[in-house]
């Protein structure tokens, strides 16, 4: 009980002085179960009740382990408020996770970016499981693909587009389950839904999938393909083994994957759009913050407004990672009212933001300081930019997995003995899950390393959307690159040039070069005068030269296109 | 049949004139099974005979599949000729292959070193599937790590100096199962195998070994642990479940992989000696070549009897690649009296060899051209040497994975749409097996990718051993580099300085001082003279500058060091 009285001191005077205390601040707001009696923040919840229901219930039904998914019915990571129940069980509310159950235990598996939320938000009726991995991307919009089969959106899940389906599709008739009270007779008719013909879409109440499956099944003849990966056990159970024919993904997932000419096309005008958006941020906060009222969630609020107003736009792709300072090494932090820091010239500031647009989902990172940056921060911020080149630069043979490349957004940081601690890319969706479901053997990001985040600091990373482009070599055929489509300039403050080679300077003018033709004229058109000078000052060419700052993670988004996994899929 | 008849004719032209058509005489020398009848090359071996009573035997038996793995029974990619039953029922005598026989159908696997030998070697009897996978140091000395526990080695397998045997270890007694008709009074004294306490060998006959397993099995409390990968079936159906513990890999095979610092301490000193024998064939060739009277096999026979005049020598560590113009193109090639190339100033030479030594095994690869060679080959060489170089000068933290850090060898080759259709990397024991058995989990050297050769051509390989030692960094702990122990200088001829980065020509000029100052001394202790100046000719230091030439691998061949992999195993 001392050292808890004296913890909660040391946040008053935090509080009073308005500085933190780092190291003090962040030890009190996780539990601490070995303390007798255990030591809880305000943000653990009480599970208590609910475990002791559903191990009575066990008991009843004679069950001896209950294993609660952080996922909905379609293995999503995305879920409505409704299918939380891995949250409502154990308090914790991250993106992944799975508890299980027995009569004397209750624990929860969960990756590194969320072992800190889960100390704040679990009581120590919980265990805390450490799992190895790291997240990103591994899940994603798996199961909606009918969404993007029959092009179709939804708002069902927050920040993403879909709506609860699913699809019988066969060689004479197509099965579209769904809640078929919501649709209009508009979409009746783009479903061309009023015949039974072989191009007509049959919709039927999605509750009745399962008889529909059972009654196809039942049929003489007949094989059902699915993808194990994504696939719920209540509709697998159905298919009788000789009539199952099974791969780990779906077609559809693994098409959807590769964007066709049209969505390579439209989702780079997204990107131009949400650039102007981004630049409205950092211009307004460079003015702002030095007048000292601005907080995390004022910034957030910000650029989420900023996106709001570009056209075609259909609101924020996942809630805006808005964090300064050690918020930022926290790798997946969104500000609360209770935990908004303020925006200070002394410290980092990460923002980790995408929207939805009618034309293409946009994810982008950046991180600034908008004082005097450490030689630390420098040179960190300038190794994980390094990193972002390197991966953007390469050339890589068609069917080159993710797993062998990702250590060159990595290779800068290890010179110097740093690292970070989860994959370095996912796949993005066009106006779709911000983390698109790709196989993990065509893309796997997610790497099994221990993490590098300087707890207590801040945080570093840099992301960008690039797409996958063929490229011509002198002697080989199918060979592929990157082609960077977010479009805003780096903080040059952060930038210790010395350090870069001479190819990775050239990449860089010639990216800013691309700001310049791309969101220029967009600024224009929207009569930004401002933010176009502002643009113009930041991406001035580079020359030569240098000096240093401090650390974290590197992160190139990546959109996988036609010529680069249609190789691996066949 | 008259396309058959011009083949052969083309051959016989080609001897007549001394040159090779290369493409027609690579196809002649492939079976064709599509032609009526098939048209089979004289290396071809009937296995007719022996099919029809394997099958024979099996209807029999109603038995419906046969499996022939290449291995032994004791899982080992090195064989003696008794257990080579592939062999004898394919024809096919590649290092790595599974056949499977059943009533209709004989088929064999082999990954792409071996399509173009397997196409060579076996009659139309046997369909050929190509494994995707590529095999270098997938299998290796695996179950021999008896050898490695007791420091006893053999003759039992060419090349490799390991003898037949089983332990079985408990808390109390060590009983090792071999032949013990064939060991001397000083083993047995050696191996204390007078006594029954806790430190004697209880020496068995090898024959015994699956008796004395079941009756310790059967006793009770009694807990067996074996690495799954590498305990055959007669072992481990023994063993019931609840008495078997597991792992992927015996810990005895991961504590071998990591060498301590007597290992590293006097493997360095064998690599010191097997450099004096490479250096001397290089300069032999240098001057023999010219003349036109070397061949693949007298090179072969050279550099064999050089380092059998070395101190502790114990032979060639495997059979020695010699490789001319396009025999190098297949990776695996090993000259015969039929196929042996004269060498001549005109076309690349590839020599691939090894030694064993009481204190170390040796693996090197350099490859040459006595003439002027053409810009493209002198451009692959320089790559394959950028990947090589840049493998050797990485930091990465303790416990990264091969496979993160592979494409470091061919990313100067993907660069201009070059590439290489094996692994990187593989481990190599201590006077033990020159490809060591390495869990792949910690040092994953197998890839699937399509392999770059120069079919009918030429091939370029460089191959060095290097040791894992720890590296100070300025921010971060246990992170390691790689120090290079083969000391043997590279083609100056064929290297490209103009394509080298300063980094990259740094670390080929220090290279050079270290084979100066650590071949120097014993090739003057030797009495070598001309070898010195030769060598101190070839390690002159480099300036910028620069041109180019063509293709294929870079290998590096790891040695894991106890700090590496200590960390990966706890």
């Amino acid at each position: 009980m001392p050292s808890c009285g004296w913890l909660l001191l040391a946040l008053f005077v935090a509080a009073l002085t308005g500085n933190t205390i780092g190291v003090v601040a962040y030890e009190q707001t996780e539990r601490n179960c070995s303390l007798s009696p255990p030591y809880l923040p305000s943000t653990a919840v009480n599970t208590t009740l609910q475990l002791k229901k559903l191990q009575e219930q066990m008991l009843l039904l004679n069950i001896s382990a209950y294993i609660i998914p952080g996922t909905d019915a379609h293995l999503s990571e995305y879920i409505a408020p409704r299918d939380a129940r891995m949250a409502f069980m154990t308090g914790f509310t991250g993106s992944a996770g799975t508890a299980v159950v027995t009569q004397t235990k209750a624990a929860l598996w969960t990756d590194s970016r969320y072992w800190v939320q889960a100390e704040r938000q679990m009581d120590c009726n919980w265990e805390l499981e450490k799992d190895g991995g790291w997240g990103w991307g591994g899940g994603g919009d798996c199961d909606y693909r009918t969404c993007w089969l029959f092009n179709l959106r939804g708002n069902d899940i927050p920040y993403n587009p879909f709506f609860y389906s699913y699809t019988l599709l066969t060689m004479d008739e197509i099965w579209l389950f769904l809640h078929t009270d919501r649709m209009t007779d508009e979409l009746r008719v783009y479903l061309n839904a009023s015949c039974n013909g072989s191009l007509c879409v049959q919709l039927k109440s999605y509750d009745t999938v399962r008889d529909y499956l059972k009654k196809y099944v039942a049929q003489p003849r007949v094989k059902v393909w699915i993808g194990t990966e994504y696939t719920n056990y209540a509709l697998y159970e159905i298919i009788t083994p000789e009539k199952l024919m099974t791969s780990s993904y779906s077609p559809v997932l693994t098409t959807k994957a590769v964007k066709d000419d049209t969505e390579q096309r439209i989702l780079r005008d997204a990107h131009v759009r949400d650039a102007v958006a981004v630049i409205q941020l950092l211009m307004w906060l460079e003015k702002a913050v030095p007048e000292g009222k601005e907080t995390e969630l004022t910034a957030a609020d910000y650029v989420n407004k900023c996106r709001s107003k570009q056209k075609d736009s259909r609101g924020p792709s996942f809630e805006t990672i808005s964090a300064s300072g050690p918020n930022a090494a926290l790798a997946h932090y969104s500000p609360s009212e209770e935990s908004s820091r303020r925006l200070t010239v002394d410290e980092m500031y990460l923002v980790d933001s995408g929207g939805q647009y009618l034309d293409g989902t946009t994810d982008i990172t950046r991180t600034v300081h908008w004082g005097t940056p450490t030689a630390m921060q420098k040179e960190a911020f300038t190794r994980v930019l390094m990193g972002n080149i390197e991966i953007s630069r390469t050339i890589f043979p068609s069917g080159t997995r993710g797993v062998n490349m990702e250590m060159l957004g990595r290779r800068a940081l290890w010179e110097v003995g740093l690292n970070y601690g989860h994959g370095t890319g996912h796949g993005v969706g066009n106006y779709f899950g911000v983390h698109e479901c790709m196989p993990s053997f065509y893309f796997p990001h997610i790497f099994q390393k221990p993490g590098y985040y300087k707890e207590n600091d801040f945080g570093i990373r840099i992301e960008d959307v690039a797409v996958i482009v063929p490229v011509h070599t002198k002697y080989g055929h199918n060979y592929l690159t990157f082609d960077t489509v977010s479009l805003v300039p780096y903080d040059r403050k952060l930038i210790d040039t010395s350090l870069l080679s001479s190819e990775q300077l050239h990449w860089l003018n010639k990216y800013y070069e691309t700001i310049r033709r791309l969101v220029g004229p967009e600024l224009d058109k929207q009569g930004l005068h401002e933010e176009k000078d502002w643009m113009l000052k930041h991406t001035e060419s580079f020359m030569m030269s240098g000096s240093s700052v401090s650390v974290c993670s590197s992160s190139l988004t990546f959109i996988a296109l036609a010529v680069a996994l249609l190789h691996n899929i066949i």
